[in-house]
């Protein structure tokens, strides 16, 4: 069976000899999705949504690196979310990983309420909508906020979440007071946070953030992770989380 | 003229030849006061207020290494505010640095609304009074909310500023999601934020914040500080600061 379309390339994820199916003119999984795989924790018979899964990195590397009993990706491009299927069939994941082609903003009326464990989101991080060219591009609506907003995946998160569920998210640092803030409205409680840093003596480009549903005011700021030790050289972490 | 009372003693603060008096028996600062004077700005013209300046450490730091016109320290217990002052006299800053006994939970009665450009703050950090042995010791007053909460020193830090005045404060990493809460409810957007890590591979123990009264939101977290190079051995960064 052939899994491409015209335009489409495997790429190797160097877990269990999995792959993923992605088309470089249009996008590709950054390395924000595989720390979120790496900083997220799914436990031995939990069920998983992925809000926004893309071309399904995430519930691929999670299936790969955790014990969770089972992943579902929510993607509303269509074009995305038959990549997903393609890989999560190529790899033979089909009885571990559900992707459903359908809108984050939904998420709660597709799936019900109080029905995941585990959601894990890395979703759009620019609310710049009105200067964007094509804000059709598979590019633009997986980066800029032109069809969900923070509001919205929070929101949807809380909703499917049981009690005591957690909720991992990345994002850049510069949101971080509206990340705490929306994700206090919907009483998700952030309780872990891990910066980024390109390099030791860089900004922080990205925030990997664990809330659970209903917990008290009390946060974790983890250890720095630090991407590269010298330009061009990873850090010993990042090439764990990578698995090379 | 002696400036000591007996069990107090001189130490030498390495800016313009200053020296603070402190009784090591009762509260000496630590380095949180150091970073917090490193990381806030006082522009010239400026006037400053402290809330909660123990014995006078902030401003005495802040006239040193500022173009700052005025400083106030508010301090609420009558003995450190008595040390605080005579630290000033004895560096010839009366001029520069007044010295106030008085409630942080009144600083906008005593001082008026929108009176400063900046506020300085390095509040008591822990919630947990209720096992106190000796809540009316200065230890306790110092590090306890015994006598005032993060909501209070918020409050009347956002009172007292004129609008787009500045916030500095330095606290634990611990109450990021409260303090940003409190920040936000009280018109004092967090604009900057850095995090401080005592060596690279640990978890900060210390948070210093700047906030803005009315500005919109979006921060920019700084590169990490970092404080130990290997045991016993201080980052360069930590050198400037204290002027070694």
């Amino acid at each position: 069976m052939d899994y491409l379309l015209p335009g489409e390339r495997f790429d190797e994820l160097q877990r269990n000899g999995y792959r993923i199916i992605q088309n470089p003119a249009k996008f590709c999984f950054g390395m924000d999705a595989v720390l979120l795989s790496g900083f997220a924790r799914a436990k031995r018979g939990e069920r998983v949504l992925d809000l926004g899964t893309g071309t399904g990195i995430i519930p691929i590397l999670m299936a790969a690196k955790t014990e969770g009993e089972h992943f579902t990706g929510l993607e509303i491009q269509e074009e995305s979310a038959d990549m997903a299927a393609r890989s999560v069939a190529c790899n033979g994941l089909q009885q571990k990983i559900d992707i459903v082609n359908g809108d984050i903003k939904e998420a709660s009326g597709i799936f019900g309420a109080a029905s995941f464990d585990v959601v894990t989101t890395n979703p759009p991080y620019m609310t710049d909508t009105h200067g964007l060219k094509n804000p059709d591009m598979p590019k633009a609506i997986a980066r800029h906020e032109v069809l969900c907003t923070l509001d919205d995946v929070v929101r949807e998160g809380a909703k499917v979440l049981k009690p005591g569920g957690r909720f991992y998210m990345v994002h850049r640092p510069f949101r971080l007071v509206e990340i705490f803030q929306t994700m206090t409205k919907y009483k998700l409680e952030p309780k872990r946070m891990k910066l980024v840093y390109p390099m030791a003596d860089r900004e922080p480009n990205m925030v990997l953030i664990e809330g659970i549903r209903g917990a008290k005011s009390m946060i974790k700021i983890e250890k720095p992770l630090i991407v590269y030790e010298k330009p061009g050289v990873y850090t010993s972490e990042i090439y764990d989380i990578y698995g090379y």
